[in-house]
C-alpha cells in the first residue's frame, strides 16, 4: 500500500503544536516526543507505512484519559488510543498527525468475581497477564489471538482467535465496558448482570468501533471454568476440501468443540520444520475438546469417526498436557515458521470469513490464485468459524510485489463477498479495508458514519479508520 | 400506571390526517382505522392503559415498509411496528398516536441453510411457527421467551427465555438483519459470517432498539442442532437461598447446563394446582441437559450431589421425553397457574436481572417485602443468568393497589440497580422504565439519545419509548 493511499486527514498544524504545549507541561516525562518513541507507537506489525503521531501520552487513569481527550477536542486534535501495537490493519497510524494515547500504564485487575464468573480490569491489561494472574481461581478467559494483546485493543479491533467456535469473540465475552467520549465524558455501557435489555446496547458499539467513538478505560469480562479435562490432537486429511467437509460434520453433529484449527500443506510443511513435528506434510485440522474425562474422549473418538468417513485420518489425540502444549504452542508460532518460507520478506495477512458451506470452495479457489500468482503465501484457520488466513509473504521494497499482493487481497475479499462472507473475521478495518466494508455493507456504513459523527463532531477520535473519505 | 403519566407525544394532528388519507388510498383494505383493530393494536398484555394509534397498516413486504415510512416520514407521523403485541413494558402504544405498522403478513421463512446452521426470515414468523418448520432438518432456534412472540419483536427488545443459561439471548442468535430506517433506507446490518469485526456492530444496534431506530424486515438467524440426548428434571431446596447456592456450583463447575430455572414456594404451589404436579410445595429448581446420551446422564448425577450439597433434593430426573414435556409445559404455564392466587387480578410482571452471586439475597429481600406489603406475587426465575420475575397480582381499578405494586417496583429496582443488577434482563425499557434506565446508565443515555437524533431527527419511530422525555 503506498503511502499516498493512507494520508487523508489534514494536518491541523495550529491545534496540534497547542496540545503539545499543554500536554507537555501537564504530564512532564509522562509526555514523549522523540523519533523512535513515536516510531514505536506507529508500529503496524504488517506491511502498512507507519505514520507518526506527534507525540505520546502516557496515561495512568480514566481522569488522566479525561484530560487528554479534552485538550485534544479544545484544539480539534486526533487522539490514538494504542495498547501492545500488534493491531494488523493500521489501527495505531497517525494519518493526521495527533497524539497516540498510550493505555499500557492502566493495567490493573481491578476486581475478580469468581462466583459470577466476571473480571473487571484496565484496558492495558494482555490476555496473557490476565490468564496468568487467574491461574489460581480456576478460571480463565478464553480469547485468543496470535499476539499477547491488551484486552482494550482486543475489545477495540473484535478480536477472537481459536478458542470462538466454542467461546465466542470479544463481542460474547465482554459485559460492560467504560469508555471516555469525544466530548470528554465518561460512559459506562452496562452493568455486571450477565444479560441485559436496558436500552440500545452501548458495550457491543464500542467493541470493534477501533477507538473512533471513545477510549476504553476499563472491561467487564466474563471468565470461564477452566474444563476438568482436555483432549486434543492433530488428524491429517487428502485435501483441503475434505477437512473442511470434516469440519461441517463436526459442527452439525453438536460436538462442542474448543478449538478446530486448520492448516494447510504448505503451512504444515512450514510448522514441521519450525517446530519439529512429526506429522504428515498435508492439510491438517488441530482439535481441542473441553469437557469432562469421558466426555472429551467420546468427543475425540466421534470426531475421529467423522474424519475417517471423509478419507481423513489418522486422528492422533492425547489427554496428556505437555503433548497439547507442544502442538498448540506450533499452532501459535505458524506466523513466525512462514517467514523462513522466504527469508527477507514480510506478510500481509488476510482476514475473510465466509459461511462454513462455502469455505472449501473458498480456499480452493484461493489456493488456485496463491498458485496462478506463483505466490508464497500458507494457510491456516478458524475454519469452525468459516474463518481463514492467507499470510503473503513479499518483498517490501518490490512496488511490483505489493500491487500483486493487493491485487490478490481484493480478488480474495471479493470472492468471499460474492459467498455472503465478510473481508474481516477478527482483525478489523484499519486503513486498509475501508473499500471493502463499502462493498460489504453499503448503506450500513452510512448509518456508521451518522454516528460517528453524531458521538465525535469533529472527527478527533482515531480518524482514517474504518471510513474511507473518498 | 396512570394515563397520564403515559402521555408524552404531541399528537401532529395536520400530519395524521394527511398520512391517513395517503395511506388510505395506496393499501385499501390492508389499512384499517376500525376501533377494535386499534385497541387490538394497542394490546399491552400487562396493566398499561392501551393508547390507541390512528390507523394501522398491514404490510407484506420491504417495499411496503419503506413506503408507510416515506408517508410518515413526509407527514412527520409516528410508526410503531407491531408482532405479536405480547411485550410487557406497553412498547405497542402510540402516546402521539400514528401508525401501527402490522408485520405479521410478512411471515416467510425465507431460506434454512442447514450445513452453516443459519435461516433467513421475515420478522412476522414466529418463533413456534420457525421450530415448527425446522421440525425435519434435526436444527432448532433455542430462544424461547413464554408468548409465541414474533422474531421481529424478540429482536426488538432483545428477548430471551429458559434457554439463554446454554444458547444466550436473541443478542447472541441474530447473524444479520435489515431494517428499514427513518430516512426510508433499507440498511443490512452483516453477512451470513459466522463473526465479523467489519466496522460498527449495527447488527447488536438494532437488537434490543425497541423499534427506535429502524423497522426491522428480515433477519438471519443462528440455528442449533437438536441435541442426541436431553435429560431434565426437578429438585426440592428448603429455601431460595439454598437453591440459589447450588445454581452458583453448577455454574462455576462448567456443568452446561441448558435451562435452570427457580420457582418459589407461592408459585410452586399454584403450579402444582394448576398443571397436578405431583412435587413438594417448596422452593424447586427445573433443569434440563443438552448432550449425548452418557453426558447428560452425567451432568443429572453431577447436579445431584451438587443439591445434596446444598440441602437440595431428591434431583428427580429423566430422559422420557414425555415427563420432560409435562414439567415444562407446567413451567412455561407459571404466568396462567398463578393468575387463579387472586381472581380477577391482573398481573404486573417485573424483571430485573442481578450477578448471580447477589441472586439469593435479592430474591430474600425481595419476598421479605412482598409479605411485609402483603402481596400476592409468586417468583419465577431464569436463575442461571441471575434474571428473576415477581409477578405482582393487583385489582387494574384500584388506584392504591397500582401505587403500591409501582412503589414494589421502584424499590425492587433499585435493589437490583444497588447490586450491581439491570431493571431489565429480557422485557425491555417500553414505556415503563425510563426512568429507571435513566438511574441504571446516566451519561449512558445521553450517548443513546445522540444516536437516536442522528439516525431518526424527526422522532417517529416509536416514540416514547425507552428515552423519558421529562
Amino acid at each position: 500500500m503506498a503511502l499516498a493511499d493512507l494520508v487523508r486527514i489534514e494536518r491541523n498544524e495550529d491545534g496540534i503544536q497547542a496540545a503539545l504545549g499543554v500536554l507537555k507541561q501537564r504530564f512532564g516525562e509522562r509526555f514523549q516526543t522523540g523519533q523512535s518513541i513515536r516510531e514505536q507507537h506507529a508500529h503496524t506489525t504488517t506491511y502498512i507505512p507507519a505514520q507518526l503521531p506527534d507525540g505520546v501520552v502516557f496515561a495512568r487513569s480514566t481522569p488522566e484519559v479525561q484530560e487528554v481527550m479534552g485538550v485534544c477536542a479544545t484544539h480539534r486534535v486526533p487522539v490514538i488510543p494504542f495498547g501492545t501495537g500488534t493491531s494488523l490493519e493500521g489501527h495505531v497510524n497517525a494519518p493526521g498527525g495527533g497524539i497516540s494515547l498510550d493505555l499500557m500504564g492502566m493495567d490493573k485487575i481491578v476486581s475478580v468475581n469468581a462466583e459470577d464468573l466476571d473480571c473487571t480490569i484496565e484496558p492495558g491489561v494482555t490476555r496473557e497477564a490476565l490468564n496468568t494472574y487467574l491461574r489460581d481461581t480456576g478460571l480463565f478467559f478464553p480469547i485468543d489471538p496470535g499476539a499477547n494483546a491488551s484486552l482494550g485493543g482486543m475489545a477495540s479491533t473484535r478480536a477472537s482467535g481459536t478458542n470462538a467456535v466454542r467461546y465466542g469473540t470479544m463481542r460474547d465475552n465482554v459485559l460492560a465496558l467504560t469508555a471516555v467520549t469525544a466530548d470528554g465524558r465518561t460512559v459506562t455501557t452496562a452493568r455486571r448482570a450477565k444479560k441485559s435489555s436496558a436500552g440500545y446496547d452501548l458495550t457491543r458499539l464500542f467493541i470493534g468501533a477501533e477507538g473512533t467513538l471513545g477510549i476504553i478505560t476499563s472491561l467487564t469480562l466474563r471468565l470461564q471454568g477452566i474444563p476438568q479435562a482436555i483432549s486434543g490432537g492433530v488428524c491429517p486429511f487428502p485435501s483441503v476440501e475434505a477437512a473442511c467437509e470434516a469440519v461441517i460434520a463436526t459442527i452439525q453433529m453438536g460436538i462442542p468443540v474448543a478449538r478446530i484449527e486448520l492448516v494447510n500443506q504448505l503451512q504444515m510443511k512450514a510448522m514441521i520444520a519450525y517446530s519439529k513435528l512429526d506429522y504428515p506434510e498435508s492439510p491438517c485440522l488441530f482439535l481441542e475438546f473441553h469437557g469432562t474425562e469421558s466426555g472429551v474422549a467420546e468427543q475425540a473418538e466421534l470426531f475421529g469417526e467423522i474424519a475417517g468417513e471423509h478419507g481423513g485420518g489418522p486422528f492422533m489425540w492425547t489427554q496428556v498436557a505437555e503433548e497439547r502444549t507442544k502442538l498448540w504452542k506450533a499452532r501459535h508460532d505458524a506466523y513466525w515458521a512462514s517467514l523462513p518460507l522466504r527469508p527477507g520478506a514480510r506478510g500481509l495477512s488476510t482476514d475473510v470469513c465466509v459461511p462454513i458451506s462455502r469455505l472449501a470452495e473458498c480456499i480452493a479457489e484461493t489456493e488456485r490464485d496463491i498458485e496462478a500468482m506463483g505466490l508464497v503465501a500458507p494457510i491456516v484457520g478458524h475454519v469452525g468459524d468459516g474463518n481463514f488466513h492467507v499470510l503473503v509473504l513479499m518483498d517490501p521494497e518490490s512496488t511490483r510485489e505489493i500491487a500483486q499482493a493487493e491485487a490478490f487481497v481484493a480478488r480474495l475479499n471479493e470472492r468471499a463477498l460474492a459467498m455472503e462472507g465478510t473481508c474481516t473475521g477478527e482483525h478489523g478495518i484499519g486503513q486498509g479495508k475501508a473499500k471493502f466494508l463499502q462493498m460489504e455493507l453499503g448503506a450500513g456504513v452510512d448509518v456508521m458514519r451518522a454516528i460517528k459523527k453524531a458521538l465525535d463532531p469533529q472527527n478527533i477520535l482515531n480518524p482514517g479508520k474504518i471510513f474511507s473519505f473518498d
